[in-house]
């Protein structure tokens, strides 16, 4: 049996634009054996082709594509125990098929690549299901991790503008915990948060249901909002919540139906002392 | 007189790893005809050196590099408002100086280029003195953002850690307000914070005083700690805080003293319910 290590790159190859590619990322790429690609939900063929495009652009031969489909993932989970207990055990059946991948299509001494959206550290699974793989102990690998641009730095950069004020934090959030960041409007129905996010920013991710437009305070917010960024199809409104959130309910509605699916993100900033 | 505009790019170069560069960036370097070089502080030197490395190796000739120092900075500002002040102090003569540069360096209708650090949109303020000098009418031009491999992205990819746990937030702080994201130890010594961090990790900045030994709850915390990631001088230490903060404290101080200057980042999680 041979002793070599199998090598697992996870690189981030950004959130839509080819050109947020790192040289390090297409460097990764050409050092890949075996490419893991793992398509998911209804974006899923949009974004594998994207994936292709990615590999036939860099990718130096001889060099192979392994595809799966991610299994089921329970989506309607509700409650924050809930949620976290449905995307658990959904990477727990990930993690036991991605295993089976790196034990069969990749030999000791080869490198598979995994490409990630964005970067890999920011709201992805693939890092803790090879964390999980590992502790298994029945696949030796080691990683290692390209860091890509993330959606909230293309966001920024799109907008032309900081996350952060001068000397203030700033927060990513899945928009299902959004409302603890602003002070609800006291009417017990859910959005009563208790304003954690101070005078710091609020960047949202992962976000099906508007949750922008229930948040309070919405007269002192500025909203910068993002789909589809980097891509053909990107969109960007910003402005005044109170003023804006309309126009960004009918114009995400409109979007979404056209492409199936929607891939949006936004940065609440606090004006009132801005 | 023309009435051709001129163009402002201002490209994130990464935190320190000439790969993090991206594709867009390099060529945004190349439509480049002039670049601002701003020196700053006691890393000046060694930065402004990568920066001439980075022009080297991707900028297509003729252009020209026009190089300034930053105007001296009140580092001693205490308090929120204070430091604030200082900051917008400093930055407005920083934006006299570069207006004149704009005006003067840069013809119409040529571009000019501003390497950024890290992500443009990441404690950096290069953005908000163009917005100021824009405001001023003085001279026109337009902006374009290419985004960065953030300190943050970096970090997270050499520990090979999400900067999130599953559905929970993560903050991005600066570490004078540190205290406020994690709950003191109640002996009104100013680091009582409220714990605004909730459940979510927490990343730190701009620390020049070593302000996670001050938080409290170490033994539930790990931390990630890298300084001058992406570099041939990376340090990387991680473990439970309350074990590994005397270690990080003395290879930190060996550091700086030998750099004359440091810069370091680290994530901060809690543990218990991890
Ligand atoms: C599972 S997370 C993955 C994030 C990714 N790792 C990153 O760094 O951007 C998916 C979320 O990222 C955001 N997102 C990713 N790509 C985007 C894009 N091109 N435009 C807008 N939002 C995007 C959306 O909020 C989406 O719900
Ligand atoms: C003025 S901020 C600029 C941040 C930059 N725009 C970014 O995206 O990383 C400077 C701070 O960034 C962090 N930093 C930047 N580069 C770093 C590196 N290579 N290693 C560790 N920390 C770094 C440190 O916390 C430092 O105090």
């Amino acid at each position: 049996m041979s002793t070599e290590q199998r090598h697992l790159l996870v690189i981030g190859i950004g959130a839509g634009d080819p050109d947020h590619l790192t040289l390090g990322a297409v460097r990764a790429i050409r050092r890949a054996d075996v490419f893991f690609l793992i398509g998911k939900g209804p974006e899923k063929s949009s974004l594998t082709d994207f994936r292709r495009g990615v590999i036939d652009a860099h990718a130096d031969g001889p060099y192979r594509i392994v595809e799966t489909q991610d299994p089921p993932r329970d989506r309607e989970a509700a409650g924050r125990g809930a949620y976290t207990a449905a995307v658990h055990d959904w990477r727990t059946r990930r993690a036991d098929a991605c295993e089976q991948l790196i034990r069969e299509e990749l030999a000791p001494g080869q490198a598979g690549a995994f490409l990630v959206w964005g970067d890999p550290a920011l709201y992805d699974g693939t890092l803790s299901m090879l964390e999980e793989i590992a502790a298994r102990g029945t696949v030796g690998f080691d990683v290692e991790v390209v860091p890509g641009i993330s959606s909230v730095s293309a966001l920024a950069a799109r907008h032309r503008i900081g996350l952060n004020q001068v000397g203030r934090p700033v927060h990513v959030t899945p928009a299902r915990r959004l409302a603890e960041f602003f002070p609800g409007d006291g009417d017990g129905d859910g959005d009563d948060g208790n304003g954690a996010a101070g005078d710091g920013d609020v960047v949202v991710m992962l976000d099906a249901h508007e949750s922008f437009a229930g948040i309070g305070g919405g007269d002192d917010v500025w909203i910068y909002w993002g789909a589809y960024i980097g891509t053909p199809d990107e969109i960007l409104v910003s402005g005044r919540l109170s003023e804006v959130a309309d126009r960004i309910r009918q114009v995400r509605a409109e979007a979404r139906a056209r492409h199936g699916w929607i891939m949006d993100t936004y940065l609440l900033r606090r004006t009132g002392d801005a």
